[in-house]
């Protein structure tokens, strides 16, 4: 996904929390049920489905951005391919973080557009 | 789509313009290269590709919103299908409308969630 232009210390601010995964580790499964986003800080996460690879997630990029915004099951797997810091985003936070930065919103829709756009290509 | 939380009175302060169109009529094209999106106040805009109508848009929802998020040329047509309203709302309007309503943010992401769901489903 695209670099996000993200304020660590904002988030940490905004009651972000830290959370590291060894290489390997699930972040979450594919139905689970879960509401918040993750922002990686570090390392790399894969999302996966069907043992297809959809995505990898660096440092910058947001993973879970799904179930928080429309409060569904995960719709993939989310697992750390290396050691792997995140920031966890609840709702709360996240809407205090697109009206402290209406440009973090704007990136995440297109992040969501993106995946439509290619998506429709494979229709 | 689904209803949008939207102050129409907010929106034309913060410059969104008025537009009208008669039945039959076309808000944009598919390819056509254009950056607002449109708020349907009054009427139904119906979003085509390819002979298919993919969405009914009735008063409150949106249409248009992926070339705004990504610049990208319109990925299918939006026709009135009857005498239609919208109000135009170009990016600087659009990051003012998330500033002051967080909540809308997440409304158009809940689209672009819906959508992606759908085409899971599809794929």
């Amino acid at each position: 996904m695209s670099d996000l232009p993200l304020d660590y210390e904002l988030l940490a601010r905004l009651g972000a929390k830290s959370k590291t995964f060894d290489a390997g580790e699930k972040v979450f499964l594919e139905d689970d049920l879960g509401t918040g986003l993750f922002v990686v800080k570090s390392g790399r996460v894969d999302v996966i489905t069907y043992g297809t690879v959809l995505e990898n997630v660096r440092a910058g990029g947001i993973v879970g951005e799904m179930a928080l915004i429309d409060d569904g099951p995960r719709s993939a797997a989310a697992i750390a391919a290396e050691p792997t810091e995140v920031l966890a985003i609840d709702k709360q936070t996240f809407l205090e973080l697109i009206r402290a930065e209406p440009e973090f919103a704007l990136q995440v829709m297109r992040i969501l557009t993106n995946r439509l756009r290619r998506m429709n290509k494979q229709l």
